[in-house]
């Protein structure tokens, strides 16, 4: 049956501030925040315009959360993993040691019950979230030397974020905390040893390859990295319907736009990376497993400790589970024989 | 800076009729579509109001291109490689053996000329088409006996359709087009050995495990097949701006959502078939070996003598080229790892 007329309304203006996490010159992270605004405005005729603010104009690109939680900005876009200093919970909301990738990710957020967990954790911050964006697969960052066995990881300065460097603590290494722009100096003057950062897209515009060569895959993780469009709750729920749809939808075409997007860049970025020298390196198996055993124990560590953590992780690792085992026989069968089929098959 | 406020419009009330090439009993293939038109009500707050109807209700199944293309109906939400017969151009815009996977293809359409492409084609069918939905890798399809060779599929009678029919043609198969109702009167008795369909989730809907235990992986002809929702191009050119806006994101959001769905049910469809009495299998080798010879002779063959198709394929294969030699490095090479570290690692 077909739906009586709708009731006229004037739609109030709406303009919000918001702030990325991310500088203008990573173009597909803060550019796929500039889509989002854009595609806002179109859905509602213009009344509803988002001004989006790289990371550091109005906001630290690590307050955004802060920033849209006290109100001082009606949004931004950010990874919820900047904020495990708060909350470690907020890690799988974003990327996991050798957990989902990316369209495993989607799944679980959209069917097995991740948009529920993400709200019951964000809405103690007074923000309202929606995914909004994935890298893909990242790779594992550049390394001054060789990493052929898993005591060379020992004393590594390795510049890792999050709780991947506690995982990296674990294996023996000594991550730190760098800002992005004093990685370049430090990896030249030895003040480190290794960095990772995304992929090859925006890593090439770093320049790593000139004082680290060996360029390792994959990021293990970061299986796929998620990005959040953070409303501050009242803001949110100041909105007309319709504008709330607007913003949900602009932010679900994000997440099929913005690692289709990579997935054109980092090709071409790599085929220059390698002409300029970059050495690329698969993970030694023994590395692997060291890690996969370590990051097993720590996440059960953090949730012993932890009952949000557990929670979330509960239904994480059972989803996690059965897309792996899935995964297998179709998808990755699929992939395993097709992508090198062309040097393989004479 | 801030627009000026934009000039109050009264958009006109739209009605569309439109029709799937689906059963409604393939909830994931017809909710698809229903959620689309959801999706625009809420956009457009009720005003473009999209009737969808499953497939023979108002039109056939595999007619819906005609009746858009003649008006008979406004819109429809069908895969285009149906229309091969029209024009093998068609195919490429859902699926092609050894093809793109999902996310490749999204990539192509959004970065590397597949919307661009596929439209030039469309535009002569009077459409206006834009990408809508993907399965993700499809299985193989269901055979009463193992195939452990090539020389096994020698007069095969196989229920298969479209380009990969001609494939396994040429591997010797007898592919025979039977509607899908038939098929499993059809594998009972003997009539055919084998039927592909689409995945767990589907498949088994139709019982087949019943009459042919034996389910084959990957689907190579089909490692994602891409739906599009197609408009009659004078219904397209007549909407207001924001109307087409709201259709645009509303399928961009089907090609996150749509596999989703799938990647989330599948698993639980693949395990309650296996307690029902399926065999999985993998093809053997030789099997994929030939049919990745046969599938480059078949689409040399197939541009010699269509201008068109080749135009379309050197864009499509040139995507592809880059895409498997990148995922290799980082997407491949965490799921070869991640996807087995539960059952290997110790």
């Amino acid at each position: 049956a077909l739906a009586t007329p709708a009731v006229a309304q004037a739609n109030p203006e709406v303009r919000w501030r918001a702030a990325s996490s991310f500088p203008r010159v990573f173009d597909v992270l803060y550019g796929t925040f500039e889509k989002v605004a854009a595609r806002v405005a179109q859905l509602t005729e213009g009344k509803f315009r988002i001004q989006t603010f790289p990371a550091g104009e109005i906001v630290g690109g690590l307050q955004v959360l802060d920033a849209v939680q006290a109100g001082t900005i009606e949004a931004g876009h950010t990874a919820s993993y900047y904020y495990i200093g708060k909350e470690p919970g907020f890690a799988p909301f974003t990327a996991m040691c050798f957990g989902l990738n990316t369209r495993q990710l989607t799944s679980w957020y959209r069917y097995g019950g991740g948009n529920q967990l993400a709200a019951e954790l964000l809405n103690e911050y007074n923000i309202h979230g929606i995914t909004c964006g994935d890298t893909g697969a990242q790779m594992g960052g550049w390394f001054r030397n060789e990493i052929t066995s898993v005591e060379q990881l020992r004393g590594l300065k390795f510049r890792i974020t999050g709780l991947a460097g506690q995982l990296f603590t674990r294996l023996g290494a000594a991550p730190t905390l760098i800002a992005p722009a004093d990685i370049y100096p430090s990896l030249e003057r030895g003040v480190i040893d290794a960095a990772e950062f995304v992929g090859p897209h925006d890593d090439e515009r770093a320049n790593y390859v000139r004082v680290a060569r060996y360029y390792y895959a994959p990021g293990f993780w970061e299986p796929g990295a998620r990005l959040h469009f953070m409303s501050n709750m009242r803001a949110w729920n100041a909105l007309p319907d319709q504008y709330k749809h607007a913003l949900e939808v602009a932010c679900a075409e994000a997440d099929a736009d913005m690692v289709a997007r990579y997935d054109f860049m980092n090709p071409q970025a790599l085929r220059r990376l390698v002409a300029a020298g970059a050495q690329l390196r698969f993970w030694p198996r023994p590395v692997l497993e060291a890690a996969w055993k370590a990051n097993e124990e720590m996440n059960a560590d953090l949730a012993r400790g932890n009952p949000r953590f557990a929670k979330i992780m509960e239904s994480y690792t059972r989803f996690r589970t059965e897309q792996f085992q899935w995964f297998r026989i179709a998808e990755n069968s699929y992939d395993n024989f097709a992508f090198s089929a062309a040097q393989t098959v004479r």
